[in-house]
């Protein structure tokens, strides 16, 4: 089995299983109990959530330990509430979210990059929460955040210079660039930022929301008050301390590992390209996540592609995996311009650690071979 | 070490981990994802929540899978709203939910029992929820779900011949209770139910919300539309299977262990109360879960006794484990009007998987050891 789809799912690192095995039937004490062998879980918890605000530049009791990225925008955005600006190629998590507000959506240009300038012009005086994700999950393209997080800044200042004390954050979802890009959270600007484990070959449903201290969250979820209150429910020791190791490792290896992965994906892309030369590529050229192919063959039916490199032992995808999407075209697409009959011979082929030379190039030859025998076929 | 505190975690059965394995590192797809061995993630997901509908006399597609009973608690009193009755012996999990809406609190009686006739009392015209724990987790006090139940659909009927179709339905949080009783929600006549893998030897942070067919949810999480769009967010598919073992595990051997641990748990009070004729057994003498017992030593401070205890290899607890509880008094307590002096020497100790004859035994004359010590030094 070859694996392109690294975007969807990633399977988890031995090491973080090691990591987590002793918090499922040694160390399983409630982390609110009182005597000793508790407060070890609990410090561990606690040094795990350190990690990981380390990991991005930030400190453990500004995290928020979720039950993944979904829940981890949704927190941010009932939180904070207000008017919302937010793009038109996010995550249905973060779009959807928003639709429970008063919000504007912000055009990605043709390359599925979100303009400064744009974000701007869409603040209004009453904008509380603006929430552009690091990274597209689907064309993999990276958005200036830094930029944006410099409008933010400045739009804070001109309504405090007017007496104006109406609060206004930056939000961004890093789950899919986290283990790619360089996320730190003051590098970046923003005032919240949300991860999941589950991209980067950690525990699934197992995710974190970061906000600056300057930033008041309001829980959704209401008990026995951990998370500082802001969100109850027994604390997953072992899933915290397994996305700890999982960031940790993706920290360790990231310089590395991007640039193998965007090496891997350059082959891939010049191969299919140099075959099917009517292919679209999307995706920004330059700010792309490393391991994201993001290619459309006009006129050819995608999932006919999908289920025949199936068969053939390669494992793509068509769009997003998330249950939103099943039988629908692609909002991204659709949003970046791409005409129905293109949109719709897309394949998005994410690579990751399961990816090296030898079953990338096999990947490649067996995808010309399906996609030539798709268009032999519709041509006779 | 023994281990005296079952109601606050459990360590998680080999057998669960067993189960869970293979859904780590190799079945980690997506199960949004359309190919063949994503699919097979998908089924796999869906049998474990057959399973667990199966266990509670439900079915598979009433479940809405959660990240523990605080979540589902959550859930439960979001989808409902309205006026809410439930009892002020709640876990904070509840009081605190219920807090957000207008809700009245029904009194339990002096032995931690909520009566039907006190829930009827309380019921408005306005009531849409009433929740009542299936077992109370400081003294262990079952509560007398068939007759609420009994109740409620009365009211559902008066309502429904005078043409008011304001609905009114029954929740109840299992989590407590279901390694030890019969959780059937039809013979138990509730519309909502809410289990925790946690409390029964499974993962942490997974928990489920049941709700019967005519019960509409409202999604407190949106985005990629899992869980029938009630729960968005990519699955737990370990943590799902994880649970479905555990529930499994639990309803095979519920006579047996409920009886052993019965015994135990006896032969421990009896040698608490003879040794200290002055104690005060809390919780209902017989509706009360097996593996529970609640005693209190008047004068005592059992904060000292418990680390007295905890430097002697023994476990216990003074109330309930919940972050919430640092450094008060449970209300649990005050509630069944136990005088501060006799509730500030409680010691609630929770028998279960890693309880025997011979580890309780060594508990009972250790804890008889400490009290005594305990009492001298008071006397002294």
């Amino acid at each position: 089995m070859i694996y392109l789809d690294h975007a969807a799912a990633t399977p988890m690192d031995p090491k973080v299983l090691v990591a987590m095995q002793p918090y499922f039937s040694d160390d399983f004490f409630n982390p609110s109990a009182p005597y000793a062998p508790a407060i070890v879980v609990r410090r561990a918890y606690e040094t795990a959530k350190d990690v990981l605000g380390h990991a991005i530049g930030g400190k453990g009791d500004e995290i928020v330990m979720t039950a993944g990225a979904t829940e981890s925008i949704n927190l941010a955005f009932y939180s904070i509430g207000g008017h919302i600006v937010t793009g038109n190629i996010e995550h249905h998590a973060v779009l959807e979210t928003a639709k429970q507000f008063e919000h504007t959506i912000v055009l990605a240009d043709v390359r599925g990059m979100v303009s400064a300038d744009s974000v701007k012009a869409a603040i209004r005086s009453d904008t509380r929460l603006v929430s552009i994700a690091l990274a597209n999950n689907e064309v993999g393209t990276i958005q200036p955040i830094r930029d944006i997080a410099e409008v933010v800044r400045k739009e804070r200042e001109v309504r405090l210079s007017r007496g104006d004390l109406t609060p206004i954050y930056l939000h961004s979802d890093a789950s899919q660039g986290v283990g790619q890009l360089d996320v730190n959270v003051a590098r970046l600007g923003v005032d919240l930022l949300t991860l999941n484990a589950a991209k980067v070959y950690g525990p699934k449903q197992v995710g974190l929301l970061w906000s600056a201290p300057h930033v008041e969250l309001k829980p959704q979820v209401v008990g026995g008050g951990q998370e500082r209150g802001i969100r109850s429910g027994t604390e997953n020791v072992a899933g915290a301390i397994g996305f700890a190791k999982a960031l940790e490792l993706a920290s360790e290896h990231r310089r590395y590992e991007s640039d193998r992965l965007a090496k891997l994906r350059d082959s891939l892309e010049s191969k299919l390209v140099e075959a099917f030369p009517q292919a679209v590529l999307s995706g920004h050229r330059k700010h792309r996540l490393a391991g994201h192919l993001h290619i459309s063959f006009p006129k050819l039916d995608a999932e006919r592609v999908l289920f025949a490199l199936e068969s053939r032992g390669v494992l793509v995808a068509t769009g997003s995996a998330c249950a939103a999407n099943k039988g629908t075209r692609s909002h991204v697409l659709t949003a970046i311009g791409l005409a129905p009959d293109v949109a719709d011979g897309s394949l998005r082929l994410t690579l990751g650690h399961l990816s090296n030379e030898d079953n990338t190039l096999k990947a490649a030859a067996l995808i010309i071979e399906e996609i030539r025998r798709e268009y032999d076929r519709m041509s006779a």
